[in-house]
């Protein structure tokens, strides 16, 4: 067994991130020193009074019971491995396999697998069309009432992503969740590129579920996550086991039983100041993405005038260059990492997707720049020069 | 909202941790390094091809395509978030609701609450009486054909703890295995406390699944876990979804999407290493328990000789102190760690568990010492002087 390739993986990063997947995700410089005393396995487990959720020290008990809920605006609150296990927890408690699940067309992937693996039929909403992708109440009804035409009743839960992981488009989740509770459906509100991000209240917006994700936009080590409910939903869905009355059964007794708890915990002061700064973290995105079809490099896709970081770019000039650069499509993100600048996926030009979170102006310009560099030290490929 | 305790959460350790919990979940100092460069959230995502499994950088698909199979014996493995949840998957994965499963007396509660959580019947096998709690091949005969008798079906799963986590016992898993295949039961292997520890092959055991714990016995930063099988009962457990053809259903896409996953990589080298000294462990384990009962300290329970360095003893004497002392039953923790040993839980005297598991044998004479020391200063409260 040649163990060569497992010793020294070290994380190479680049001066700018734009993937969107990372760019909530970065731990503040500040909580390393602390992160580092809790790498030990069960490291968190060294005052144990039987469950996680019940921790002092560190303090998970507090962070659990009256931070996140207030945070997230539910009532009650849990740390989970990430929203995908949130949200399998969420359909695996609330639905039976056989049952109906109404799911938005632009949801992450995760959603769908979490369904399936839950034995639900899914049922996707329409979305209005190209390029804009919205997803709106009337979907939402539609869809519904197609369950209800077709079973006799109506689907057993509803989920909506808010915003979604390809366009970054802000559904109006208020509405969509009066439209679901007319019909007597609960509503789950996937928020991983949301909460963390932005202020979000799952009360306010009427859900009867959220989950967040910690690694995503809650600036923290992952994986970790976070789920809310209300008192309601909360019975079943935190429901104990019958053997281990202080274990429960969603939960498999302690989930994130790790340094990953401490990095959310000790980020979160960051994060809730980080949030006060969202109308301008979305002027920074709207700036940027009037920017990209200024200088004539690439079309915004999704909702427009833009509300979230999460950016969709079309170029049919990048694609063009692809066509007959040597290095194919991967001349950009070549050309780009030469620059610094990383997180479009290497090969993609005709279609992209970036994230502008927590960079700043001058960033921003540098990156605006680096595709005009790119776009020029190409242009002998472009048909049209 | 008063965050000031989650602010600079430090964890503090003493110069000895005997929780069996932790002893093989320690990481090695000189990973610290490189793990620090994969804190950021989505960290190991900067390559993705599509799923964690297929990641080249870091080398995912090389570690569980061809390190972990060799490893533990199996044809195919996959990184989970830890021991529990790759129970459930096999579970939820194997077996229907309404299912038996067989699972030994001294299971771990986490293997109760994953056959909860996947809505199967639990028939737990007997156990041979105190101060041994054996697990034997008859027991699993005697709880197969229960099943059989009662449902005219034999039950859809088994799963054997190797070794539990109160005694440390070691079962006979192959004739376990024997034994549940005469009855065509598949056998999960809950090897939490083996893999990492000790060479363990499933293949040579004849288990169909294993499980491991990453931040229990593999020094890994946790949560984290590995889970094998054959090649015969991959194909459902690790089946596609239908919607996603490179997302597997029961992993919900990717697991362990962060530094966790790295760490269990770092560590490899080294845990590859100290598991060839495993002979030493149990001579030290035994060493251990002899002087405990020479000492007149405490009785071991469990299986004697001793094959694990997971210990439960019973002690009088120390009960017997806690019954007048001021600080009742904390007097053993406190003078624990007034001599820099932690391990213990708070409060206990009469039962207690401990691990000897990477201890040096001054540290152990060093606990032993401690032991006698604080029987020593609390003579006058023993009925017996």
């Amino acid at each position: 067994m040649n163990l060569d390739k497992l010793r020294n993986i070290t994380r190479e990063t680049h001066e700018i991130n734009i993937d969107p997947l990372q760019t909530g995700g970065r731990i503040p410089e500040a909580t390393k020193a602390n992160l580092v005393t809790w790498l030990d396995g069960y490291s968190v487990c060294d005052f144990c009074p039987g469950s996680l959720f019940g921790l002092k020290t560190p303090p998970i008990k507090l962070f659990i019971e009256e931070i996140l809920p207030e945070f997230l605006g539910c009532d009650q609150a849990r740390i989970t491995h990430g929203a995908r296990e949130g949200k399998y927890a969420i359909m695996h408690a609330a639905a039976r396999p056989g049952d109906w699940i109404v799911i938005d067309a632009n949801a992450h992937y995760s959603s769908i697998v979490a369904a399936e693996r839950a034995g639900l039929n899914i049922k996707k909403t329409e979305r209005t069309p190209e390029p804009e992708y919205l997803i709106t109440p009337e979907h939402y009804k539609n869809a519904i009432e197609e369950v209800e035409d077709e079973t006799g009743n109506p689907p057993a839960l509803a989920l909506v992503t808010y915003p979604d992981g390809n366009y970054g488009n802000m559904p109006n989740v208020k509405k969509i969740a009066s439209e679901c509770h007319k019909h007597g459906v609960p509503l789950i509100l996937n928020a991983a590129y949301a909460v963390g991000r932005m202020p979000v209240s799952m009360r306010e917006l009427g859900a009867d579920f959220i989950v967040g994700s910690g690694h995503k936009s809650m600036a923290a080590s992952g994986p970790v996550g976070v789920l809310g409910t209300t008192e309601e939903h909360a019975e079943n869905l935190f429901r104990k086991s019958r053997y281990y009355p202080i274990k429960e059964v969603e939960m498999l007794g302690c989930t994130v039983r790790g340094m990953p708890a401490v990095s959310l915990m000790l980020s979160f002061p960051y994060v809730q100041e980080r949030i006060k700064r969202w109308e301008e973290e979305v002027e920074n995105a709207r700036w940027f993405s009037s920017m990209m079809e200024k200088e004539g490099i690439a079309e915004q896709y999704g909702e427009k005038p833009h509300n979230h970081d999460l950016l969709f770019f079309v170029s049919e000039k990048l694609y063009e260059i692809a066509q007959d650069h040597k290095k194919r499509g991967f001349f950009l993100y070549h050309g780009l990492k030469k620059r610094g600048i990383s997180g479009i996926k290497p090969g993609l030009t005709r279609q992209f997707k970036l994230s502008t979170y927590g960079l700043k102006k001058e960033e921003l310009e540098k990156v605006i720049n680096a595709f005009l560099e790119i776009i020029e030290e190409n242009k002998s490929l472009l048909n049209s020069q």
